[in-house]
């Protein structure tokens, strides 16, 4: 991502915390990240995110996402200190649409019209409004994605550690880079 | 405590999440706790919540304080699955001051002037403004008061086990019982 691309985007989703009525300090606004997933078009496939706070045992985060903007399907898998990443979204702003791995993961039907096993996955979609949440369990896929208005979600989840999240795209960069 | 007195409280407990312009669902408003701490002076001594998730690893609640009001002293003990809840406090509306056990609690000094060792635990005042934050480690005691505008306090935790807590004052119980 190009510097000036960086400070476009961290405007806008400045602007969608403020429409949240999100009260952020000036650091947290500083240090706002923009995940470009390294697939150089962030506007559609992208986070904004500020980190709260980060422990050893619990994490809490706010992201934003603009207009149609994608969260790409990832999972998170066991680590060296437990069995993954669990985590709750909560919507406080907009709308999001939520996929998550369901159940029924195992049965690709009798002919899948499709090369990749990752993609016969099924998902339910959980639809988030201003209020609602819904949790994810450690190494289960999923992604996500804004209304035509934006959203900004609260998260709730034990450590975080990007690094180790595990993306169906292999193209994927997780931490980004600015150049 | 009355029935009366919980409804009471609790909507005016509501109407700090709603200077918060915190969203919630019904089902949230209608189950929004009012902790009297069994002290029968719920508006000084006492602390409106509302539990967003509380999973085997996380635990995220909402938090309103009364202007002036107190949660009054207590620590999150070892417990059969952990060292004891961990809990990060972000102030959302109003100020809330903090008083954490500092590190020099065992020093009493030479001529302590009370008779109940409890008190002579030196703490430290953080004074919390919108959009910041402390974080609280397991075993520590801390108590905390709204400023006269009353405050919404974010609370991300570890599994929260109201019942474990230990307050300091031996009156006090933490689950409300409502007449």
């Amino acid at each position: 991502m190009k510097l000036e691309d960086y400070f476009k985007i961290k405007d806008k989703a400045l602007t969608y915390f403020e429409k949240a009525d999100i009260v952020l300090t000036e650091k947290e606004k500083r240090n706002l990240e923009v995940a470009d997933f390294g697939l150089g078009k962030v506007e559609e496939t992208g986070l904004q995110l500020i980190t709260y706070v980060n422990t050893e045992k619990v994490c809490a985060k706010e992201l934003v996402l603009l207009p149609g903007q994608t969260c790409p399907e990832h999972k998170h898998p066991k680590r060296s200190f437990d069995n993954g990443k669990e985590e709750t979204f909560r919507c406080r702003y907009g709308k999001v649409y939520l996929y998550v791995e369901g159940e029924e993961t195992k049965d690709r039907g009798a002919n899948p019209p499709r090369g990749d096993e990752a993609y016969y996955t099924a998902f339910k979609e959980i639809v988030l409004h201003p209020g609602e949440q819904y949790t994810i369990y450690p190494n289960t896929l999923h992604w996500f994605q804004a209304g035509s208005e934006g959203s900004v979600v609260s998260e709730f989840s034990t450590t975080s550690t990007d690094e180790e999240d595990i993306f169906t795209d292999p193209r994927i960069k997780r931490i980004p880079s600015i150049e």
